[in-house]
């Protein structure tokens, strides 16, 4: 995997922290360190100061010494001071104490949302009364929102893994398969055309399992009838995709057809209003009044869409209660589904980038859902 | 997947709270309340308070409410009372603080190393100042070490799985396969076999490579004369086997036999001294023991071994620090390495249950390792 980071988001982070009055950040969100230093392996994390003249460290192990050497270079982080614990030595949190305490600071930023109680405990052990940490949520993420051209470039090529891969599996989808051979077939296909991994447990619910949202695949072997949502993603250079697509074997009902063109009209209503400066509650609002006219709003109990970069759900948040509005290069999901519990239900998603005046699929898999 | 719990174990830990003094605890960790209650979601979590008269309650989403539901049953925790968040109601911590408030309790024990700090700050809001917080580490996870019958043939299960795939595709390691490649062959013939999941990231590493305690699969192709090891597992009913194999394409050198027979020598006098009272320390000591007789003891980067359970990675750790001894139905790995830096490594590992007077092996595929 090809490094798809620069320096500067380091420098956009100081700015962000210089601009909110911080001193100094303890990122320890694996996804943040990542983003901001390219490092791909299980412990690693970063302290970051907002005065310019002081360099930001990494911290790993020295099962990473090697790798974190190699990603940080790649990454053009040759600026990052690198700081690796041994199995003899100081431990890493103890190593972050004394690098945070050598600078003049009060305050260290921590995110909360990631860190641990234990972790805590023993950073404050080790900064004892010299510095207080502060709480805080989403620095980095607010970042990670605006992708740049490899990012867009990894979710392109991670949703056309997983096209193609659904392309391929889907002559299994007939009467006879079973919903976790369909995801193991599924899978495994994302895995041998270069997924780093599936983005998430795929999703397979049959029948009148298609009415949970969350339907996990069981030894539910497909029948002639049946409605099957299929919920998917590849991750491709640590970047996911995110697609369902809905299907029914064989002829659908009347009631069945209906939904499905609803959630259908639905989605196509929201997507051609996506664009820069559109509000995420709009586009929520614009999916449920499609739904509200034909009385079935009650049924679509999930919110309308995520993010989607180095995690599969990131922000901006798509629902009636999120005040973030839309800029171009946000890759976000659309998501509308009707559930008729214990009958059948319908999802149809895609992943989009946002550009100036619309947005651009990056799933692209047709939705010619009957299968005959 | 069957449930295999029974509601003994929630009496267990009320036992365990009482001896420790202590009136209640809050489990977030998903393991432990997969442990307790057969719950397998994303999102639950439990209080149990030591009081015999006070029912534990558990706690989860509408996602999850179904499920939750057909779950507890059929784990015998009918007792346990269930609480569901819905998305206008109260938030799952404030459903958890208000049960917390109802009783007579001074303080409620929080895992902390699992606990992030924006929830323990969320919980400690509705606590007020009525319920103090205390950390605790480890109080579930030491119910966990000591295997019931269920459990041990999950494990077992797993292990078969993993050494049936292994076998599968054992031809595949030769001249031409890249490491990834054959990583992904041996993960879909687990999927196959029935796997609920790998048990971790598979580990090939092949050639210089094979010096990498941690070598994730790249795109380098197996060539004639590596040392490839193959770190793998399977998870079956939520419970994980761990095994790894090192082989030799085509004949060994005379310096690669000698460091495979050494660390095969260690990792089988260790077996012959697991059982019921011995202590980790000692087994750590006795790989360490062997391989210093042959001066390679400082190649041996790693500790010797760990728990094997719903974690790949739990209690007890066998490594030079740990003071736990060995009981009966412990499942343990025993995992000798010696590494030479960018030539080659040789690691050898089973899953096995420790009984009264020996061990058991649960990983049973042969140890053939020359390819020719």
């Amino acid at each position: 995997m090809g490094p798809i980071i620069t320096k500067n988001r380091v420098e956009d982070l100081k700015t962000l922290l210089r601009h909110r009055k911080d001193e100094a950040i303890f990122i320890s969100k694996l996804e943040n360190v990542r983003y901001l230093t390219g490092f791909t392996g299980s412990n690693g994390a970063l302290l970051v100061f907002t005065h310019q003249d002081i360099s930001p460290i990494f911290f790993t192990d020295s099962r990473y010494e090697e790798q974190s050497a190699i990603q940080l270079t790649a990454s053009n982080c040759e600026d990052i001071k690198v700081l690796v614990s041994r199995p003899n030595g100081p431990k890493l949190l103890e190593q972050v104490s004394s690098e945070a305490l050598r600078h003049d600071i009060q305050t260290l930023l921590i995110e909360s949302s990631d860190l641990r109680v234990s972790a805590l405990e023993e950073l404050g052990t080790f900064l004892a009364t010299h510095i207080d940490t502060k709480s805080s949520i989403g620095v980095v993420e607010s970042l990670r929102r605006k992708k740049d051209d490899a990012e867009l470039q990894a979710i392109e090529r991670a949703s056309e893994i997983a096209d193609q891969a659904l392309i391929r599996v889907k002559g299994l989808l007939r009467e006879g398969t079973s919903e976790r051979d369909f995801a193991v077939e599924l899978e495994y296909q994302m895995m041998k055309l270069g997924a780093d991994e599936r983005s998430f447990a795929s999703i397979v619910a049959s029948g009148p399992r298609s009415s949970l949202p969350h339907g996990h695949p069981t030894d539910r072997v497909i029948a002639e009838g049946d409605v099957v949502i299929v919920d998917f993603g590849a991750i491709y250079n640590g970047y996911h995709s995110d697609c369902t697509r809905t299907f029914s074997i064989g002829e659908p009902t009347p009631q069945v057809q209906e939904v499905y063109d609803l959630v259908l009209s639905a989605q196509l209503e929201v997507i051609s209003h996506v664009r820069a400066d559109s509000s995420c509650k709009s586009l929520d609002e614009i999916a449920r009044d499609v739904l509200r006219k034909s009385g079935v709003e009650h049924l679509f109990i999930h919110s309308l869409g995520h993010g989607v970069g180095l995690e599969v759900h990131e922000e901006p948040f798509l629902s009636a209660r999120s005040e973030t509005v839309l800029s171009p290069r946000y890759v976000i999901t659309v998501e509308p589904g009707v559930y008729l519990p214990e009958l059948f239900g319908v999802r149809i998603e895609d992943t989009l980038v946002v550009t100036k005046d619309g947005s651009k699929a990056l799933t692209k898999v047709d939705k010619d859902w009957i299968i005959s």
